[in-house]
């Protein structure tokens, strides 16, 4: 009985985490100046830095809803399971000033700034599969995410950012085209965490 | 029993949603920069921006209100259901950045920074009223949302912000009569959630 | 029972103006910025600022603190409450932006910028105050916020706030008196409220 | 009943709290700015500035941790202690700023920055200590607050916080090498909160 009191409720936890996200979402647009001039055409030069924040936003709103069923599953929280979600929130706290970079590049012809915001991207991916092993190595008769475990998703995910990394290199078109599909594939959670 | 368990709960949605809104509400007051000198006609240029900041943090907090009686009334969450919300999250989350052009068109005198704004409050608007078929369709005996959706300002405010905008390129004083207007429409959360 | 069931609950209004507070007070360390140099002598001009903050930082306790008690005794949250609370939460979204135009002022020798903080701080205490009638307006049988409304500090802070504003023209120190005073006032919740 | 009923529920500071360190948490990243260039060598002048937000993200984590531990073992929330607990996160809202002097700092060769980032740390901690000794004050009998009491972190952190700021104007390598010390001591909460 003790123990279930001084644990970290996975209540708060993910309060914590909701927290983070949703200032990390919403700081994002900061970085969004309103340009000099008072016509729409003065905006032209923000367009990428625009696009590029909307993908950061569906990318952190999928993050938060995964995040969230993940949670729900979870019953223990171990101080693995704590630092693996602290991780988690670090790389993803650092999509903001990658957003404002690629978002800097206009068209997004330079290479590096794709590649760091897919490093940036695989770092979190590989939290989040960490979070997962280390909330099943918790609680090992949790069915519901030992079945998650088996997904494609978390091993896949990271090979896919591993390769946008190498191919911004030859075509950043590429890259972006990648990250798109690989954010597709998390668009809806897990069927096995939903049902 | 397990679907209630991993569907997302609305609460949850609710305490995101505020989260998001709060940092919205609040982080729009760091576009006012104190002026260089230290008397009151300092601020006369700021005037512009601090109207408009007063009117998007009471458009924010209208939405706030509305937000909060919608998905008390709400029973399931479904993934369109979070995606209109994430869409309406979306769109408000523009409101600081077009509020500080806005606040930096003197005399608002400027047609596109009007328009601009009337635009994003067209497409939160459009999400929110998304967001109730939403739910709507998710919870077909919700009959509060249904009476809801007989209402005329899910209809009529959208029609009034194309107005707004198609009109701020004849005069932009019109065109934030209208989005004044708009705004009192709502202040006062639909009596069918409320009672 | 659909009465109870569709209102505001106090515990969610609470929630929404402890986040935008959340807020408020760490933003407001967003305008200390660090000095170009790497000695200690570099910080000499962001004392002003320093003070000022640790001040607007007591100041934004002692409201969640008395904000907390006053919820915690409501039962109903009636659209008046909800909007007087809102015009509080908009008034102190102003301090970070006074605290940083106080702060500017090296060694508070201007006026204008005390008496703007004062006046900020007058209509956050009226609107305070506002909030206390709404909430008895809401609930006549409310013993507890009956009793505080008798009490003198809710009618005694704003007439305080008003002499700081004129007297700062005289001498900016004996308006800062006065607030720090005030303060002192308000530093213990009111006993009514918490006995 | 009353009592109870009046006082600040464990629950709603501990909520508060953790809104502001995750506000903290996350706005330390708007410090890093992405640079001028598009290659990945642009960066490098931010190295000081990425591996200064590293530390003081896993020292505002190491926070969270140990606080929720504490507070979930509270069942009384004084006046003193509801204010040890505002000068805590006081103290740690002050960890941004001087993060950003630190990274300013490169190769962290100047004494100072890291003196004051100790300095800071050295309040943050003392602050810790005062919360855990006003909730013991407040609820005598609380057994695991007492054993933990008697536990050589609170006392042993502040003094090597001093020999930090000490040594950092002999070599501000030690210095550093100390409070990474300081940190793991706190990684992992005390056993006897956790268990």
């Amino acid at each position: 009985m003790k123990d279930t009191e001084s644990t970290i409720s996975p209540a708060r936890l993910e309060a914590f985490s909701d927290g983070v996200l949703a200032i990390i979402i919403t700081i994002m647009v900061l970085e969004i100046h309103s340009p000099e001039g008072h016509s729409l055409s003065d905006w032209k030069q923000s367009i990428s830095l625009l696009l590029a924040y909307l993908f950061s936003f569906i990318m952190i709103a999928i993050y938060w809803n995964n995040h969230h069923h993940l949670l729900r599953a979870t019953k223990n929280i171990t101080a693995i399971v704590m630092w693996a979600n602290m991780a988690l929130l670090f790389f993803l706290s650092l999509i903001p000033v990658t957003t404002a970079w690629v978002g800097a590049n206009e068209n997004y012809k330079h290479s590096w700034p794709i590649a760091l915001y897919a490093t940036v991207c695989l770092f979190a991916g590989l939290s989040f599969y960490a979070l997962t092993l280390a909330i099943l190595k918790a609680d090992k008769t949790n069915i519901k995410i030992a079945n998650l475990n088996k997904s494609y998703k978390g091993i896949v995910s990271p090979i896919l950012y591993i390769l946008a990394i190498c191919l911004a290199f030859i075509n950043p078109y590429v890259a972006i085209a990648i990250m798109l599909s690989t954010a597709a594939l998390w668009f809806i959670p897990d069927k096995r965490l939903t049902n």
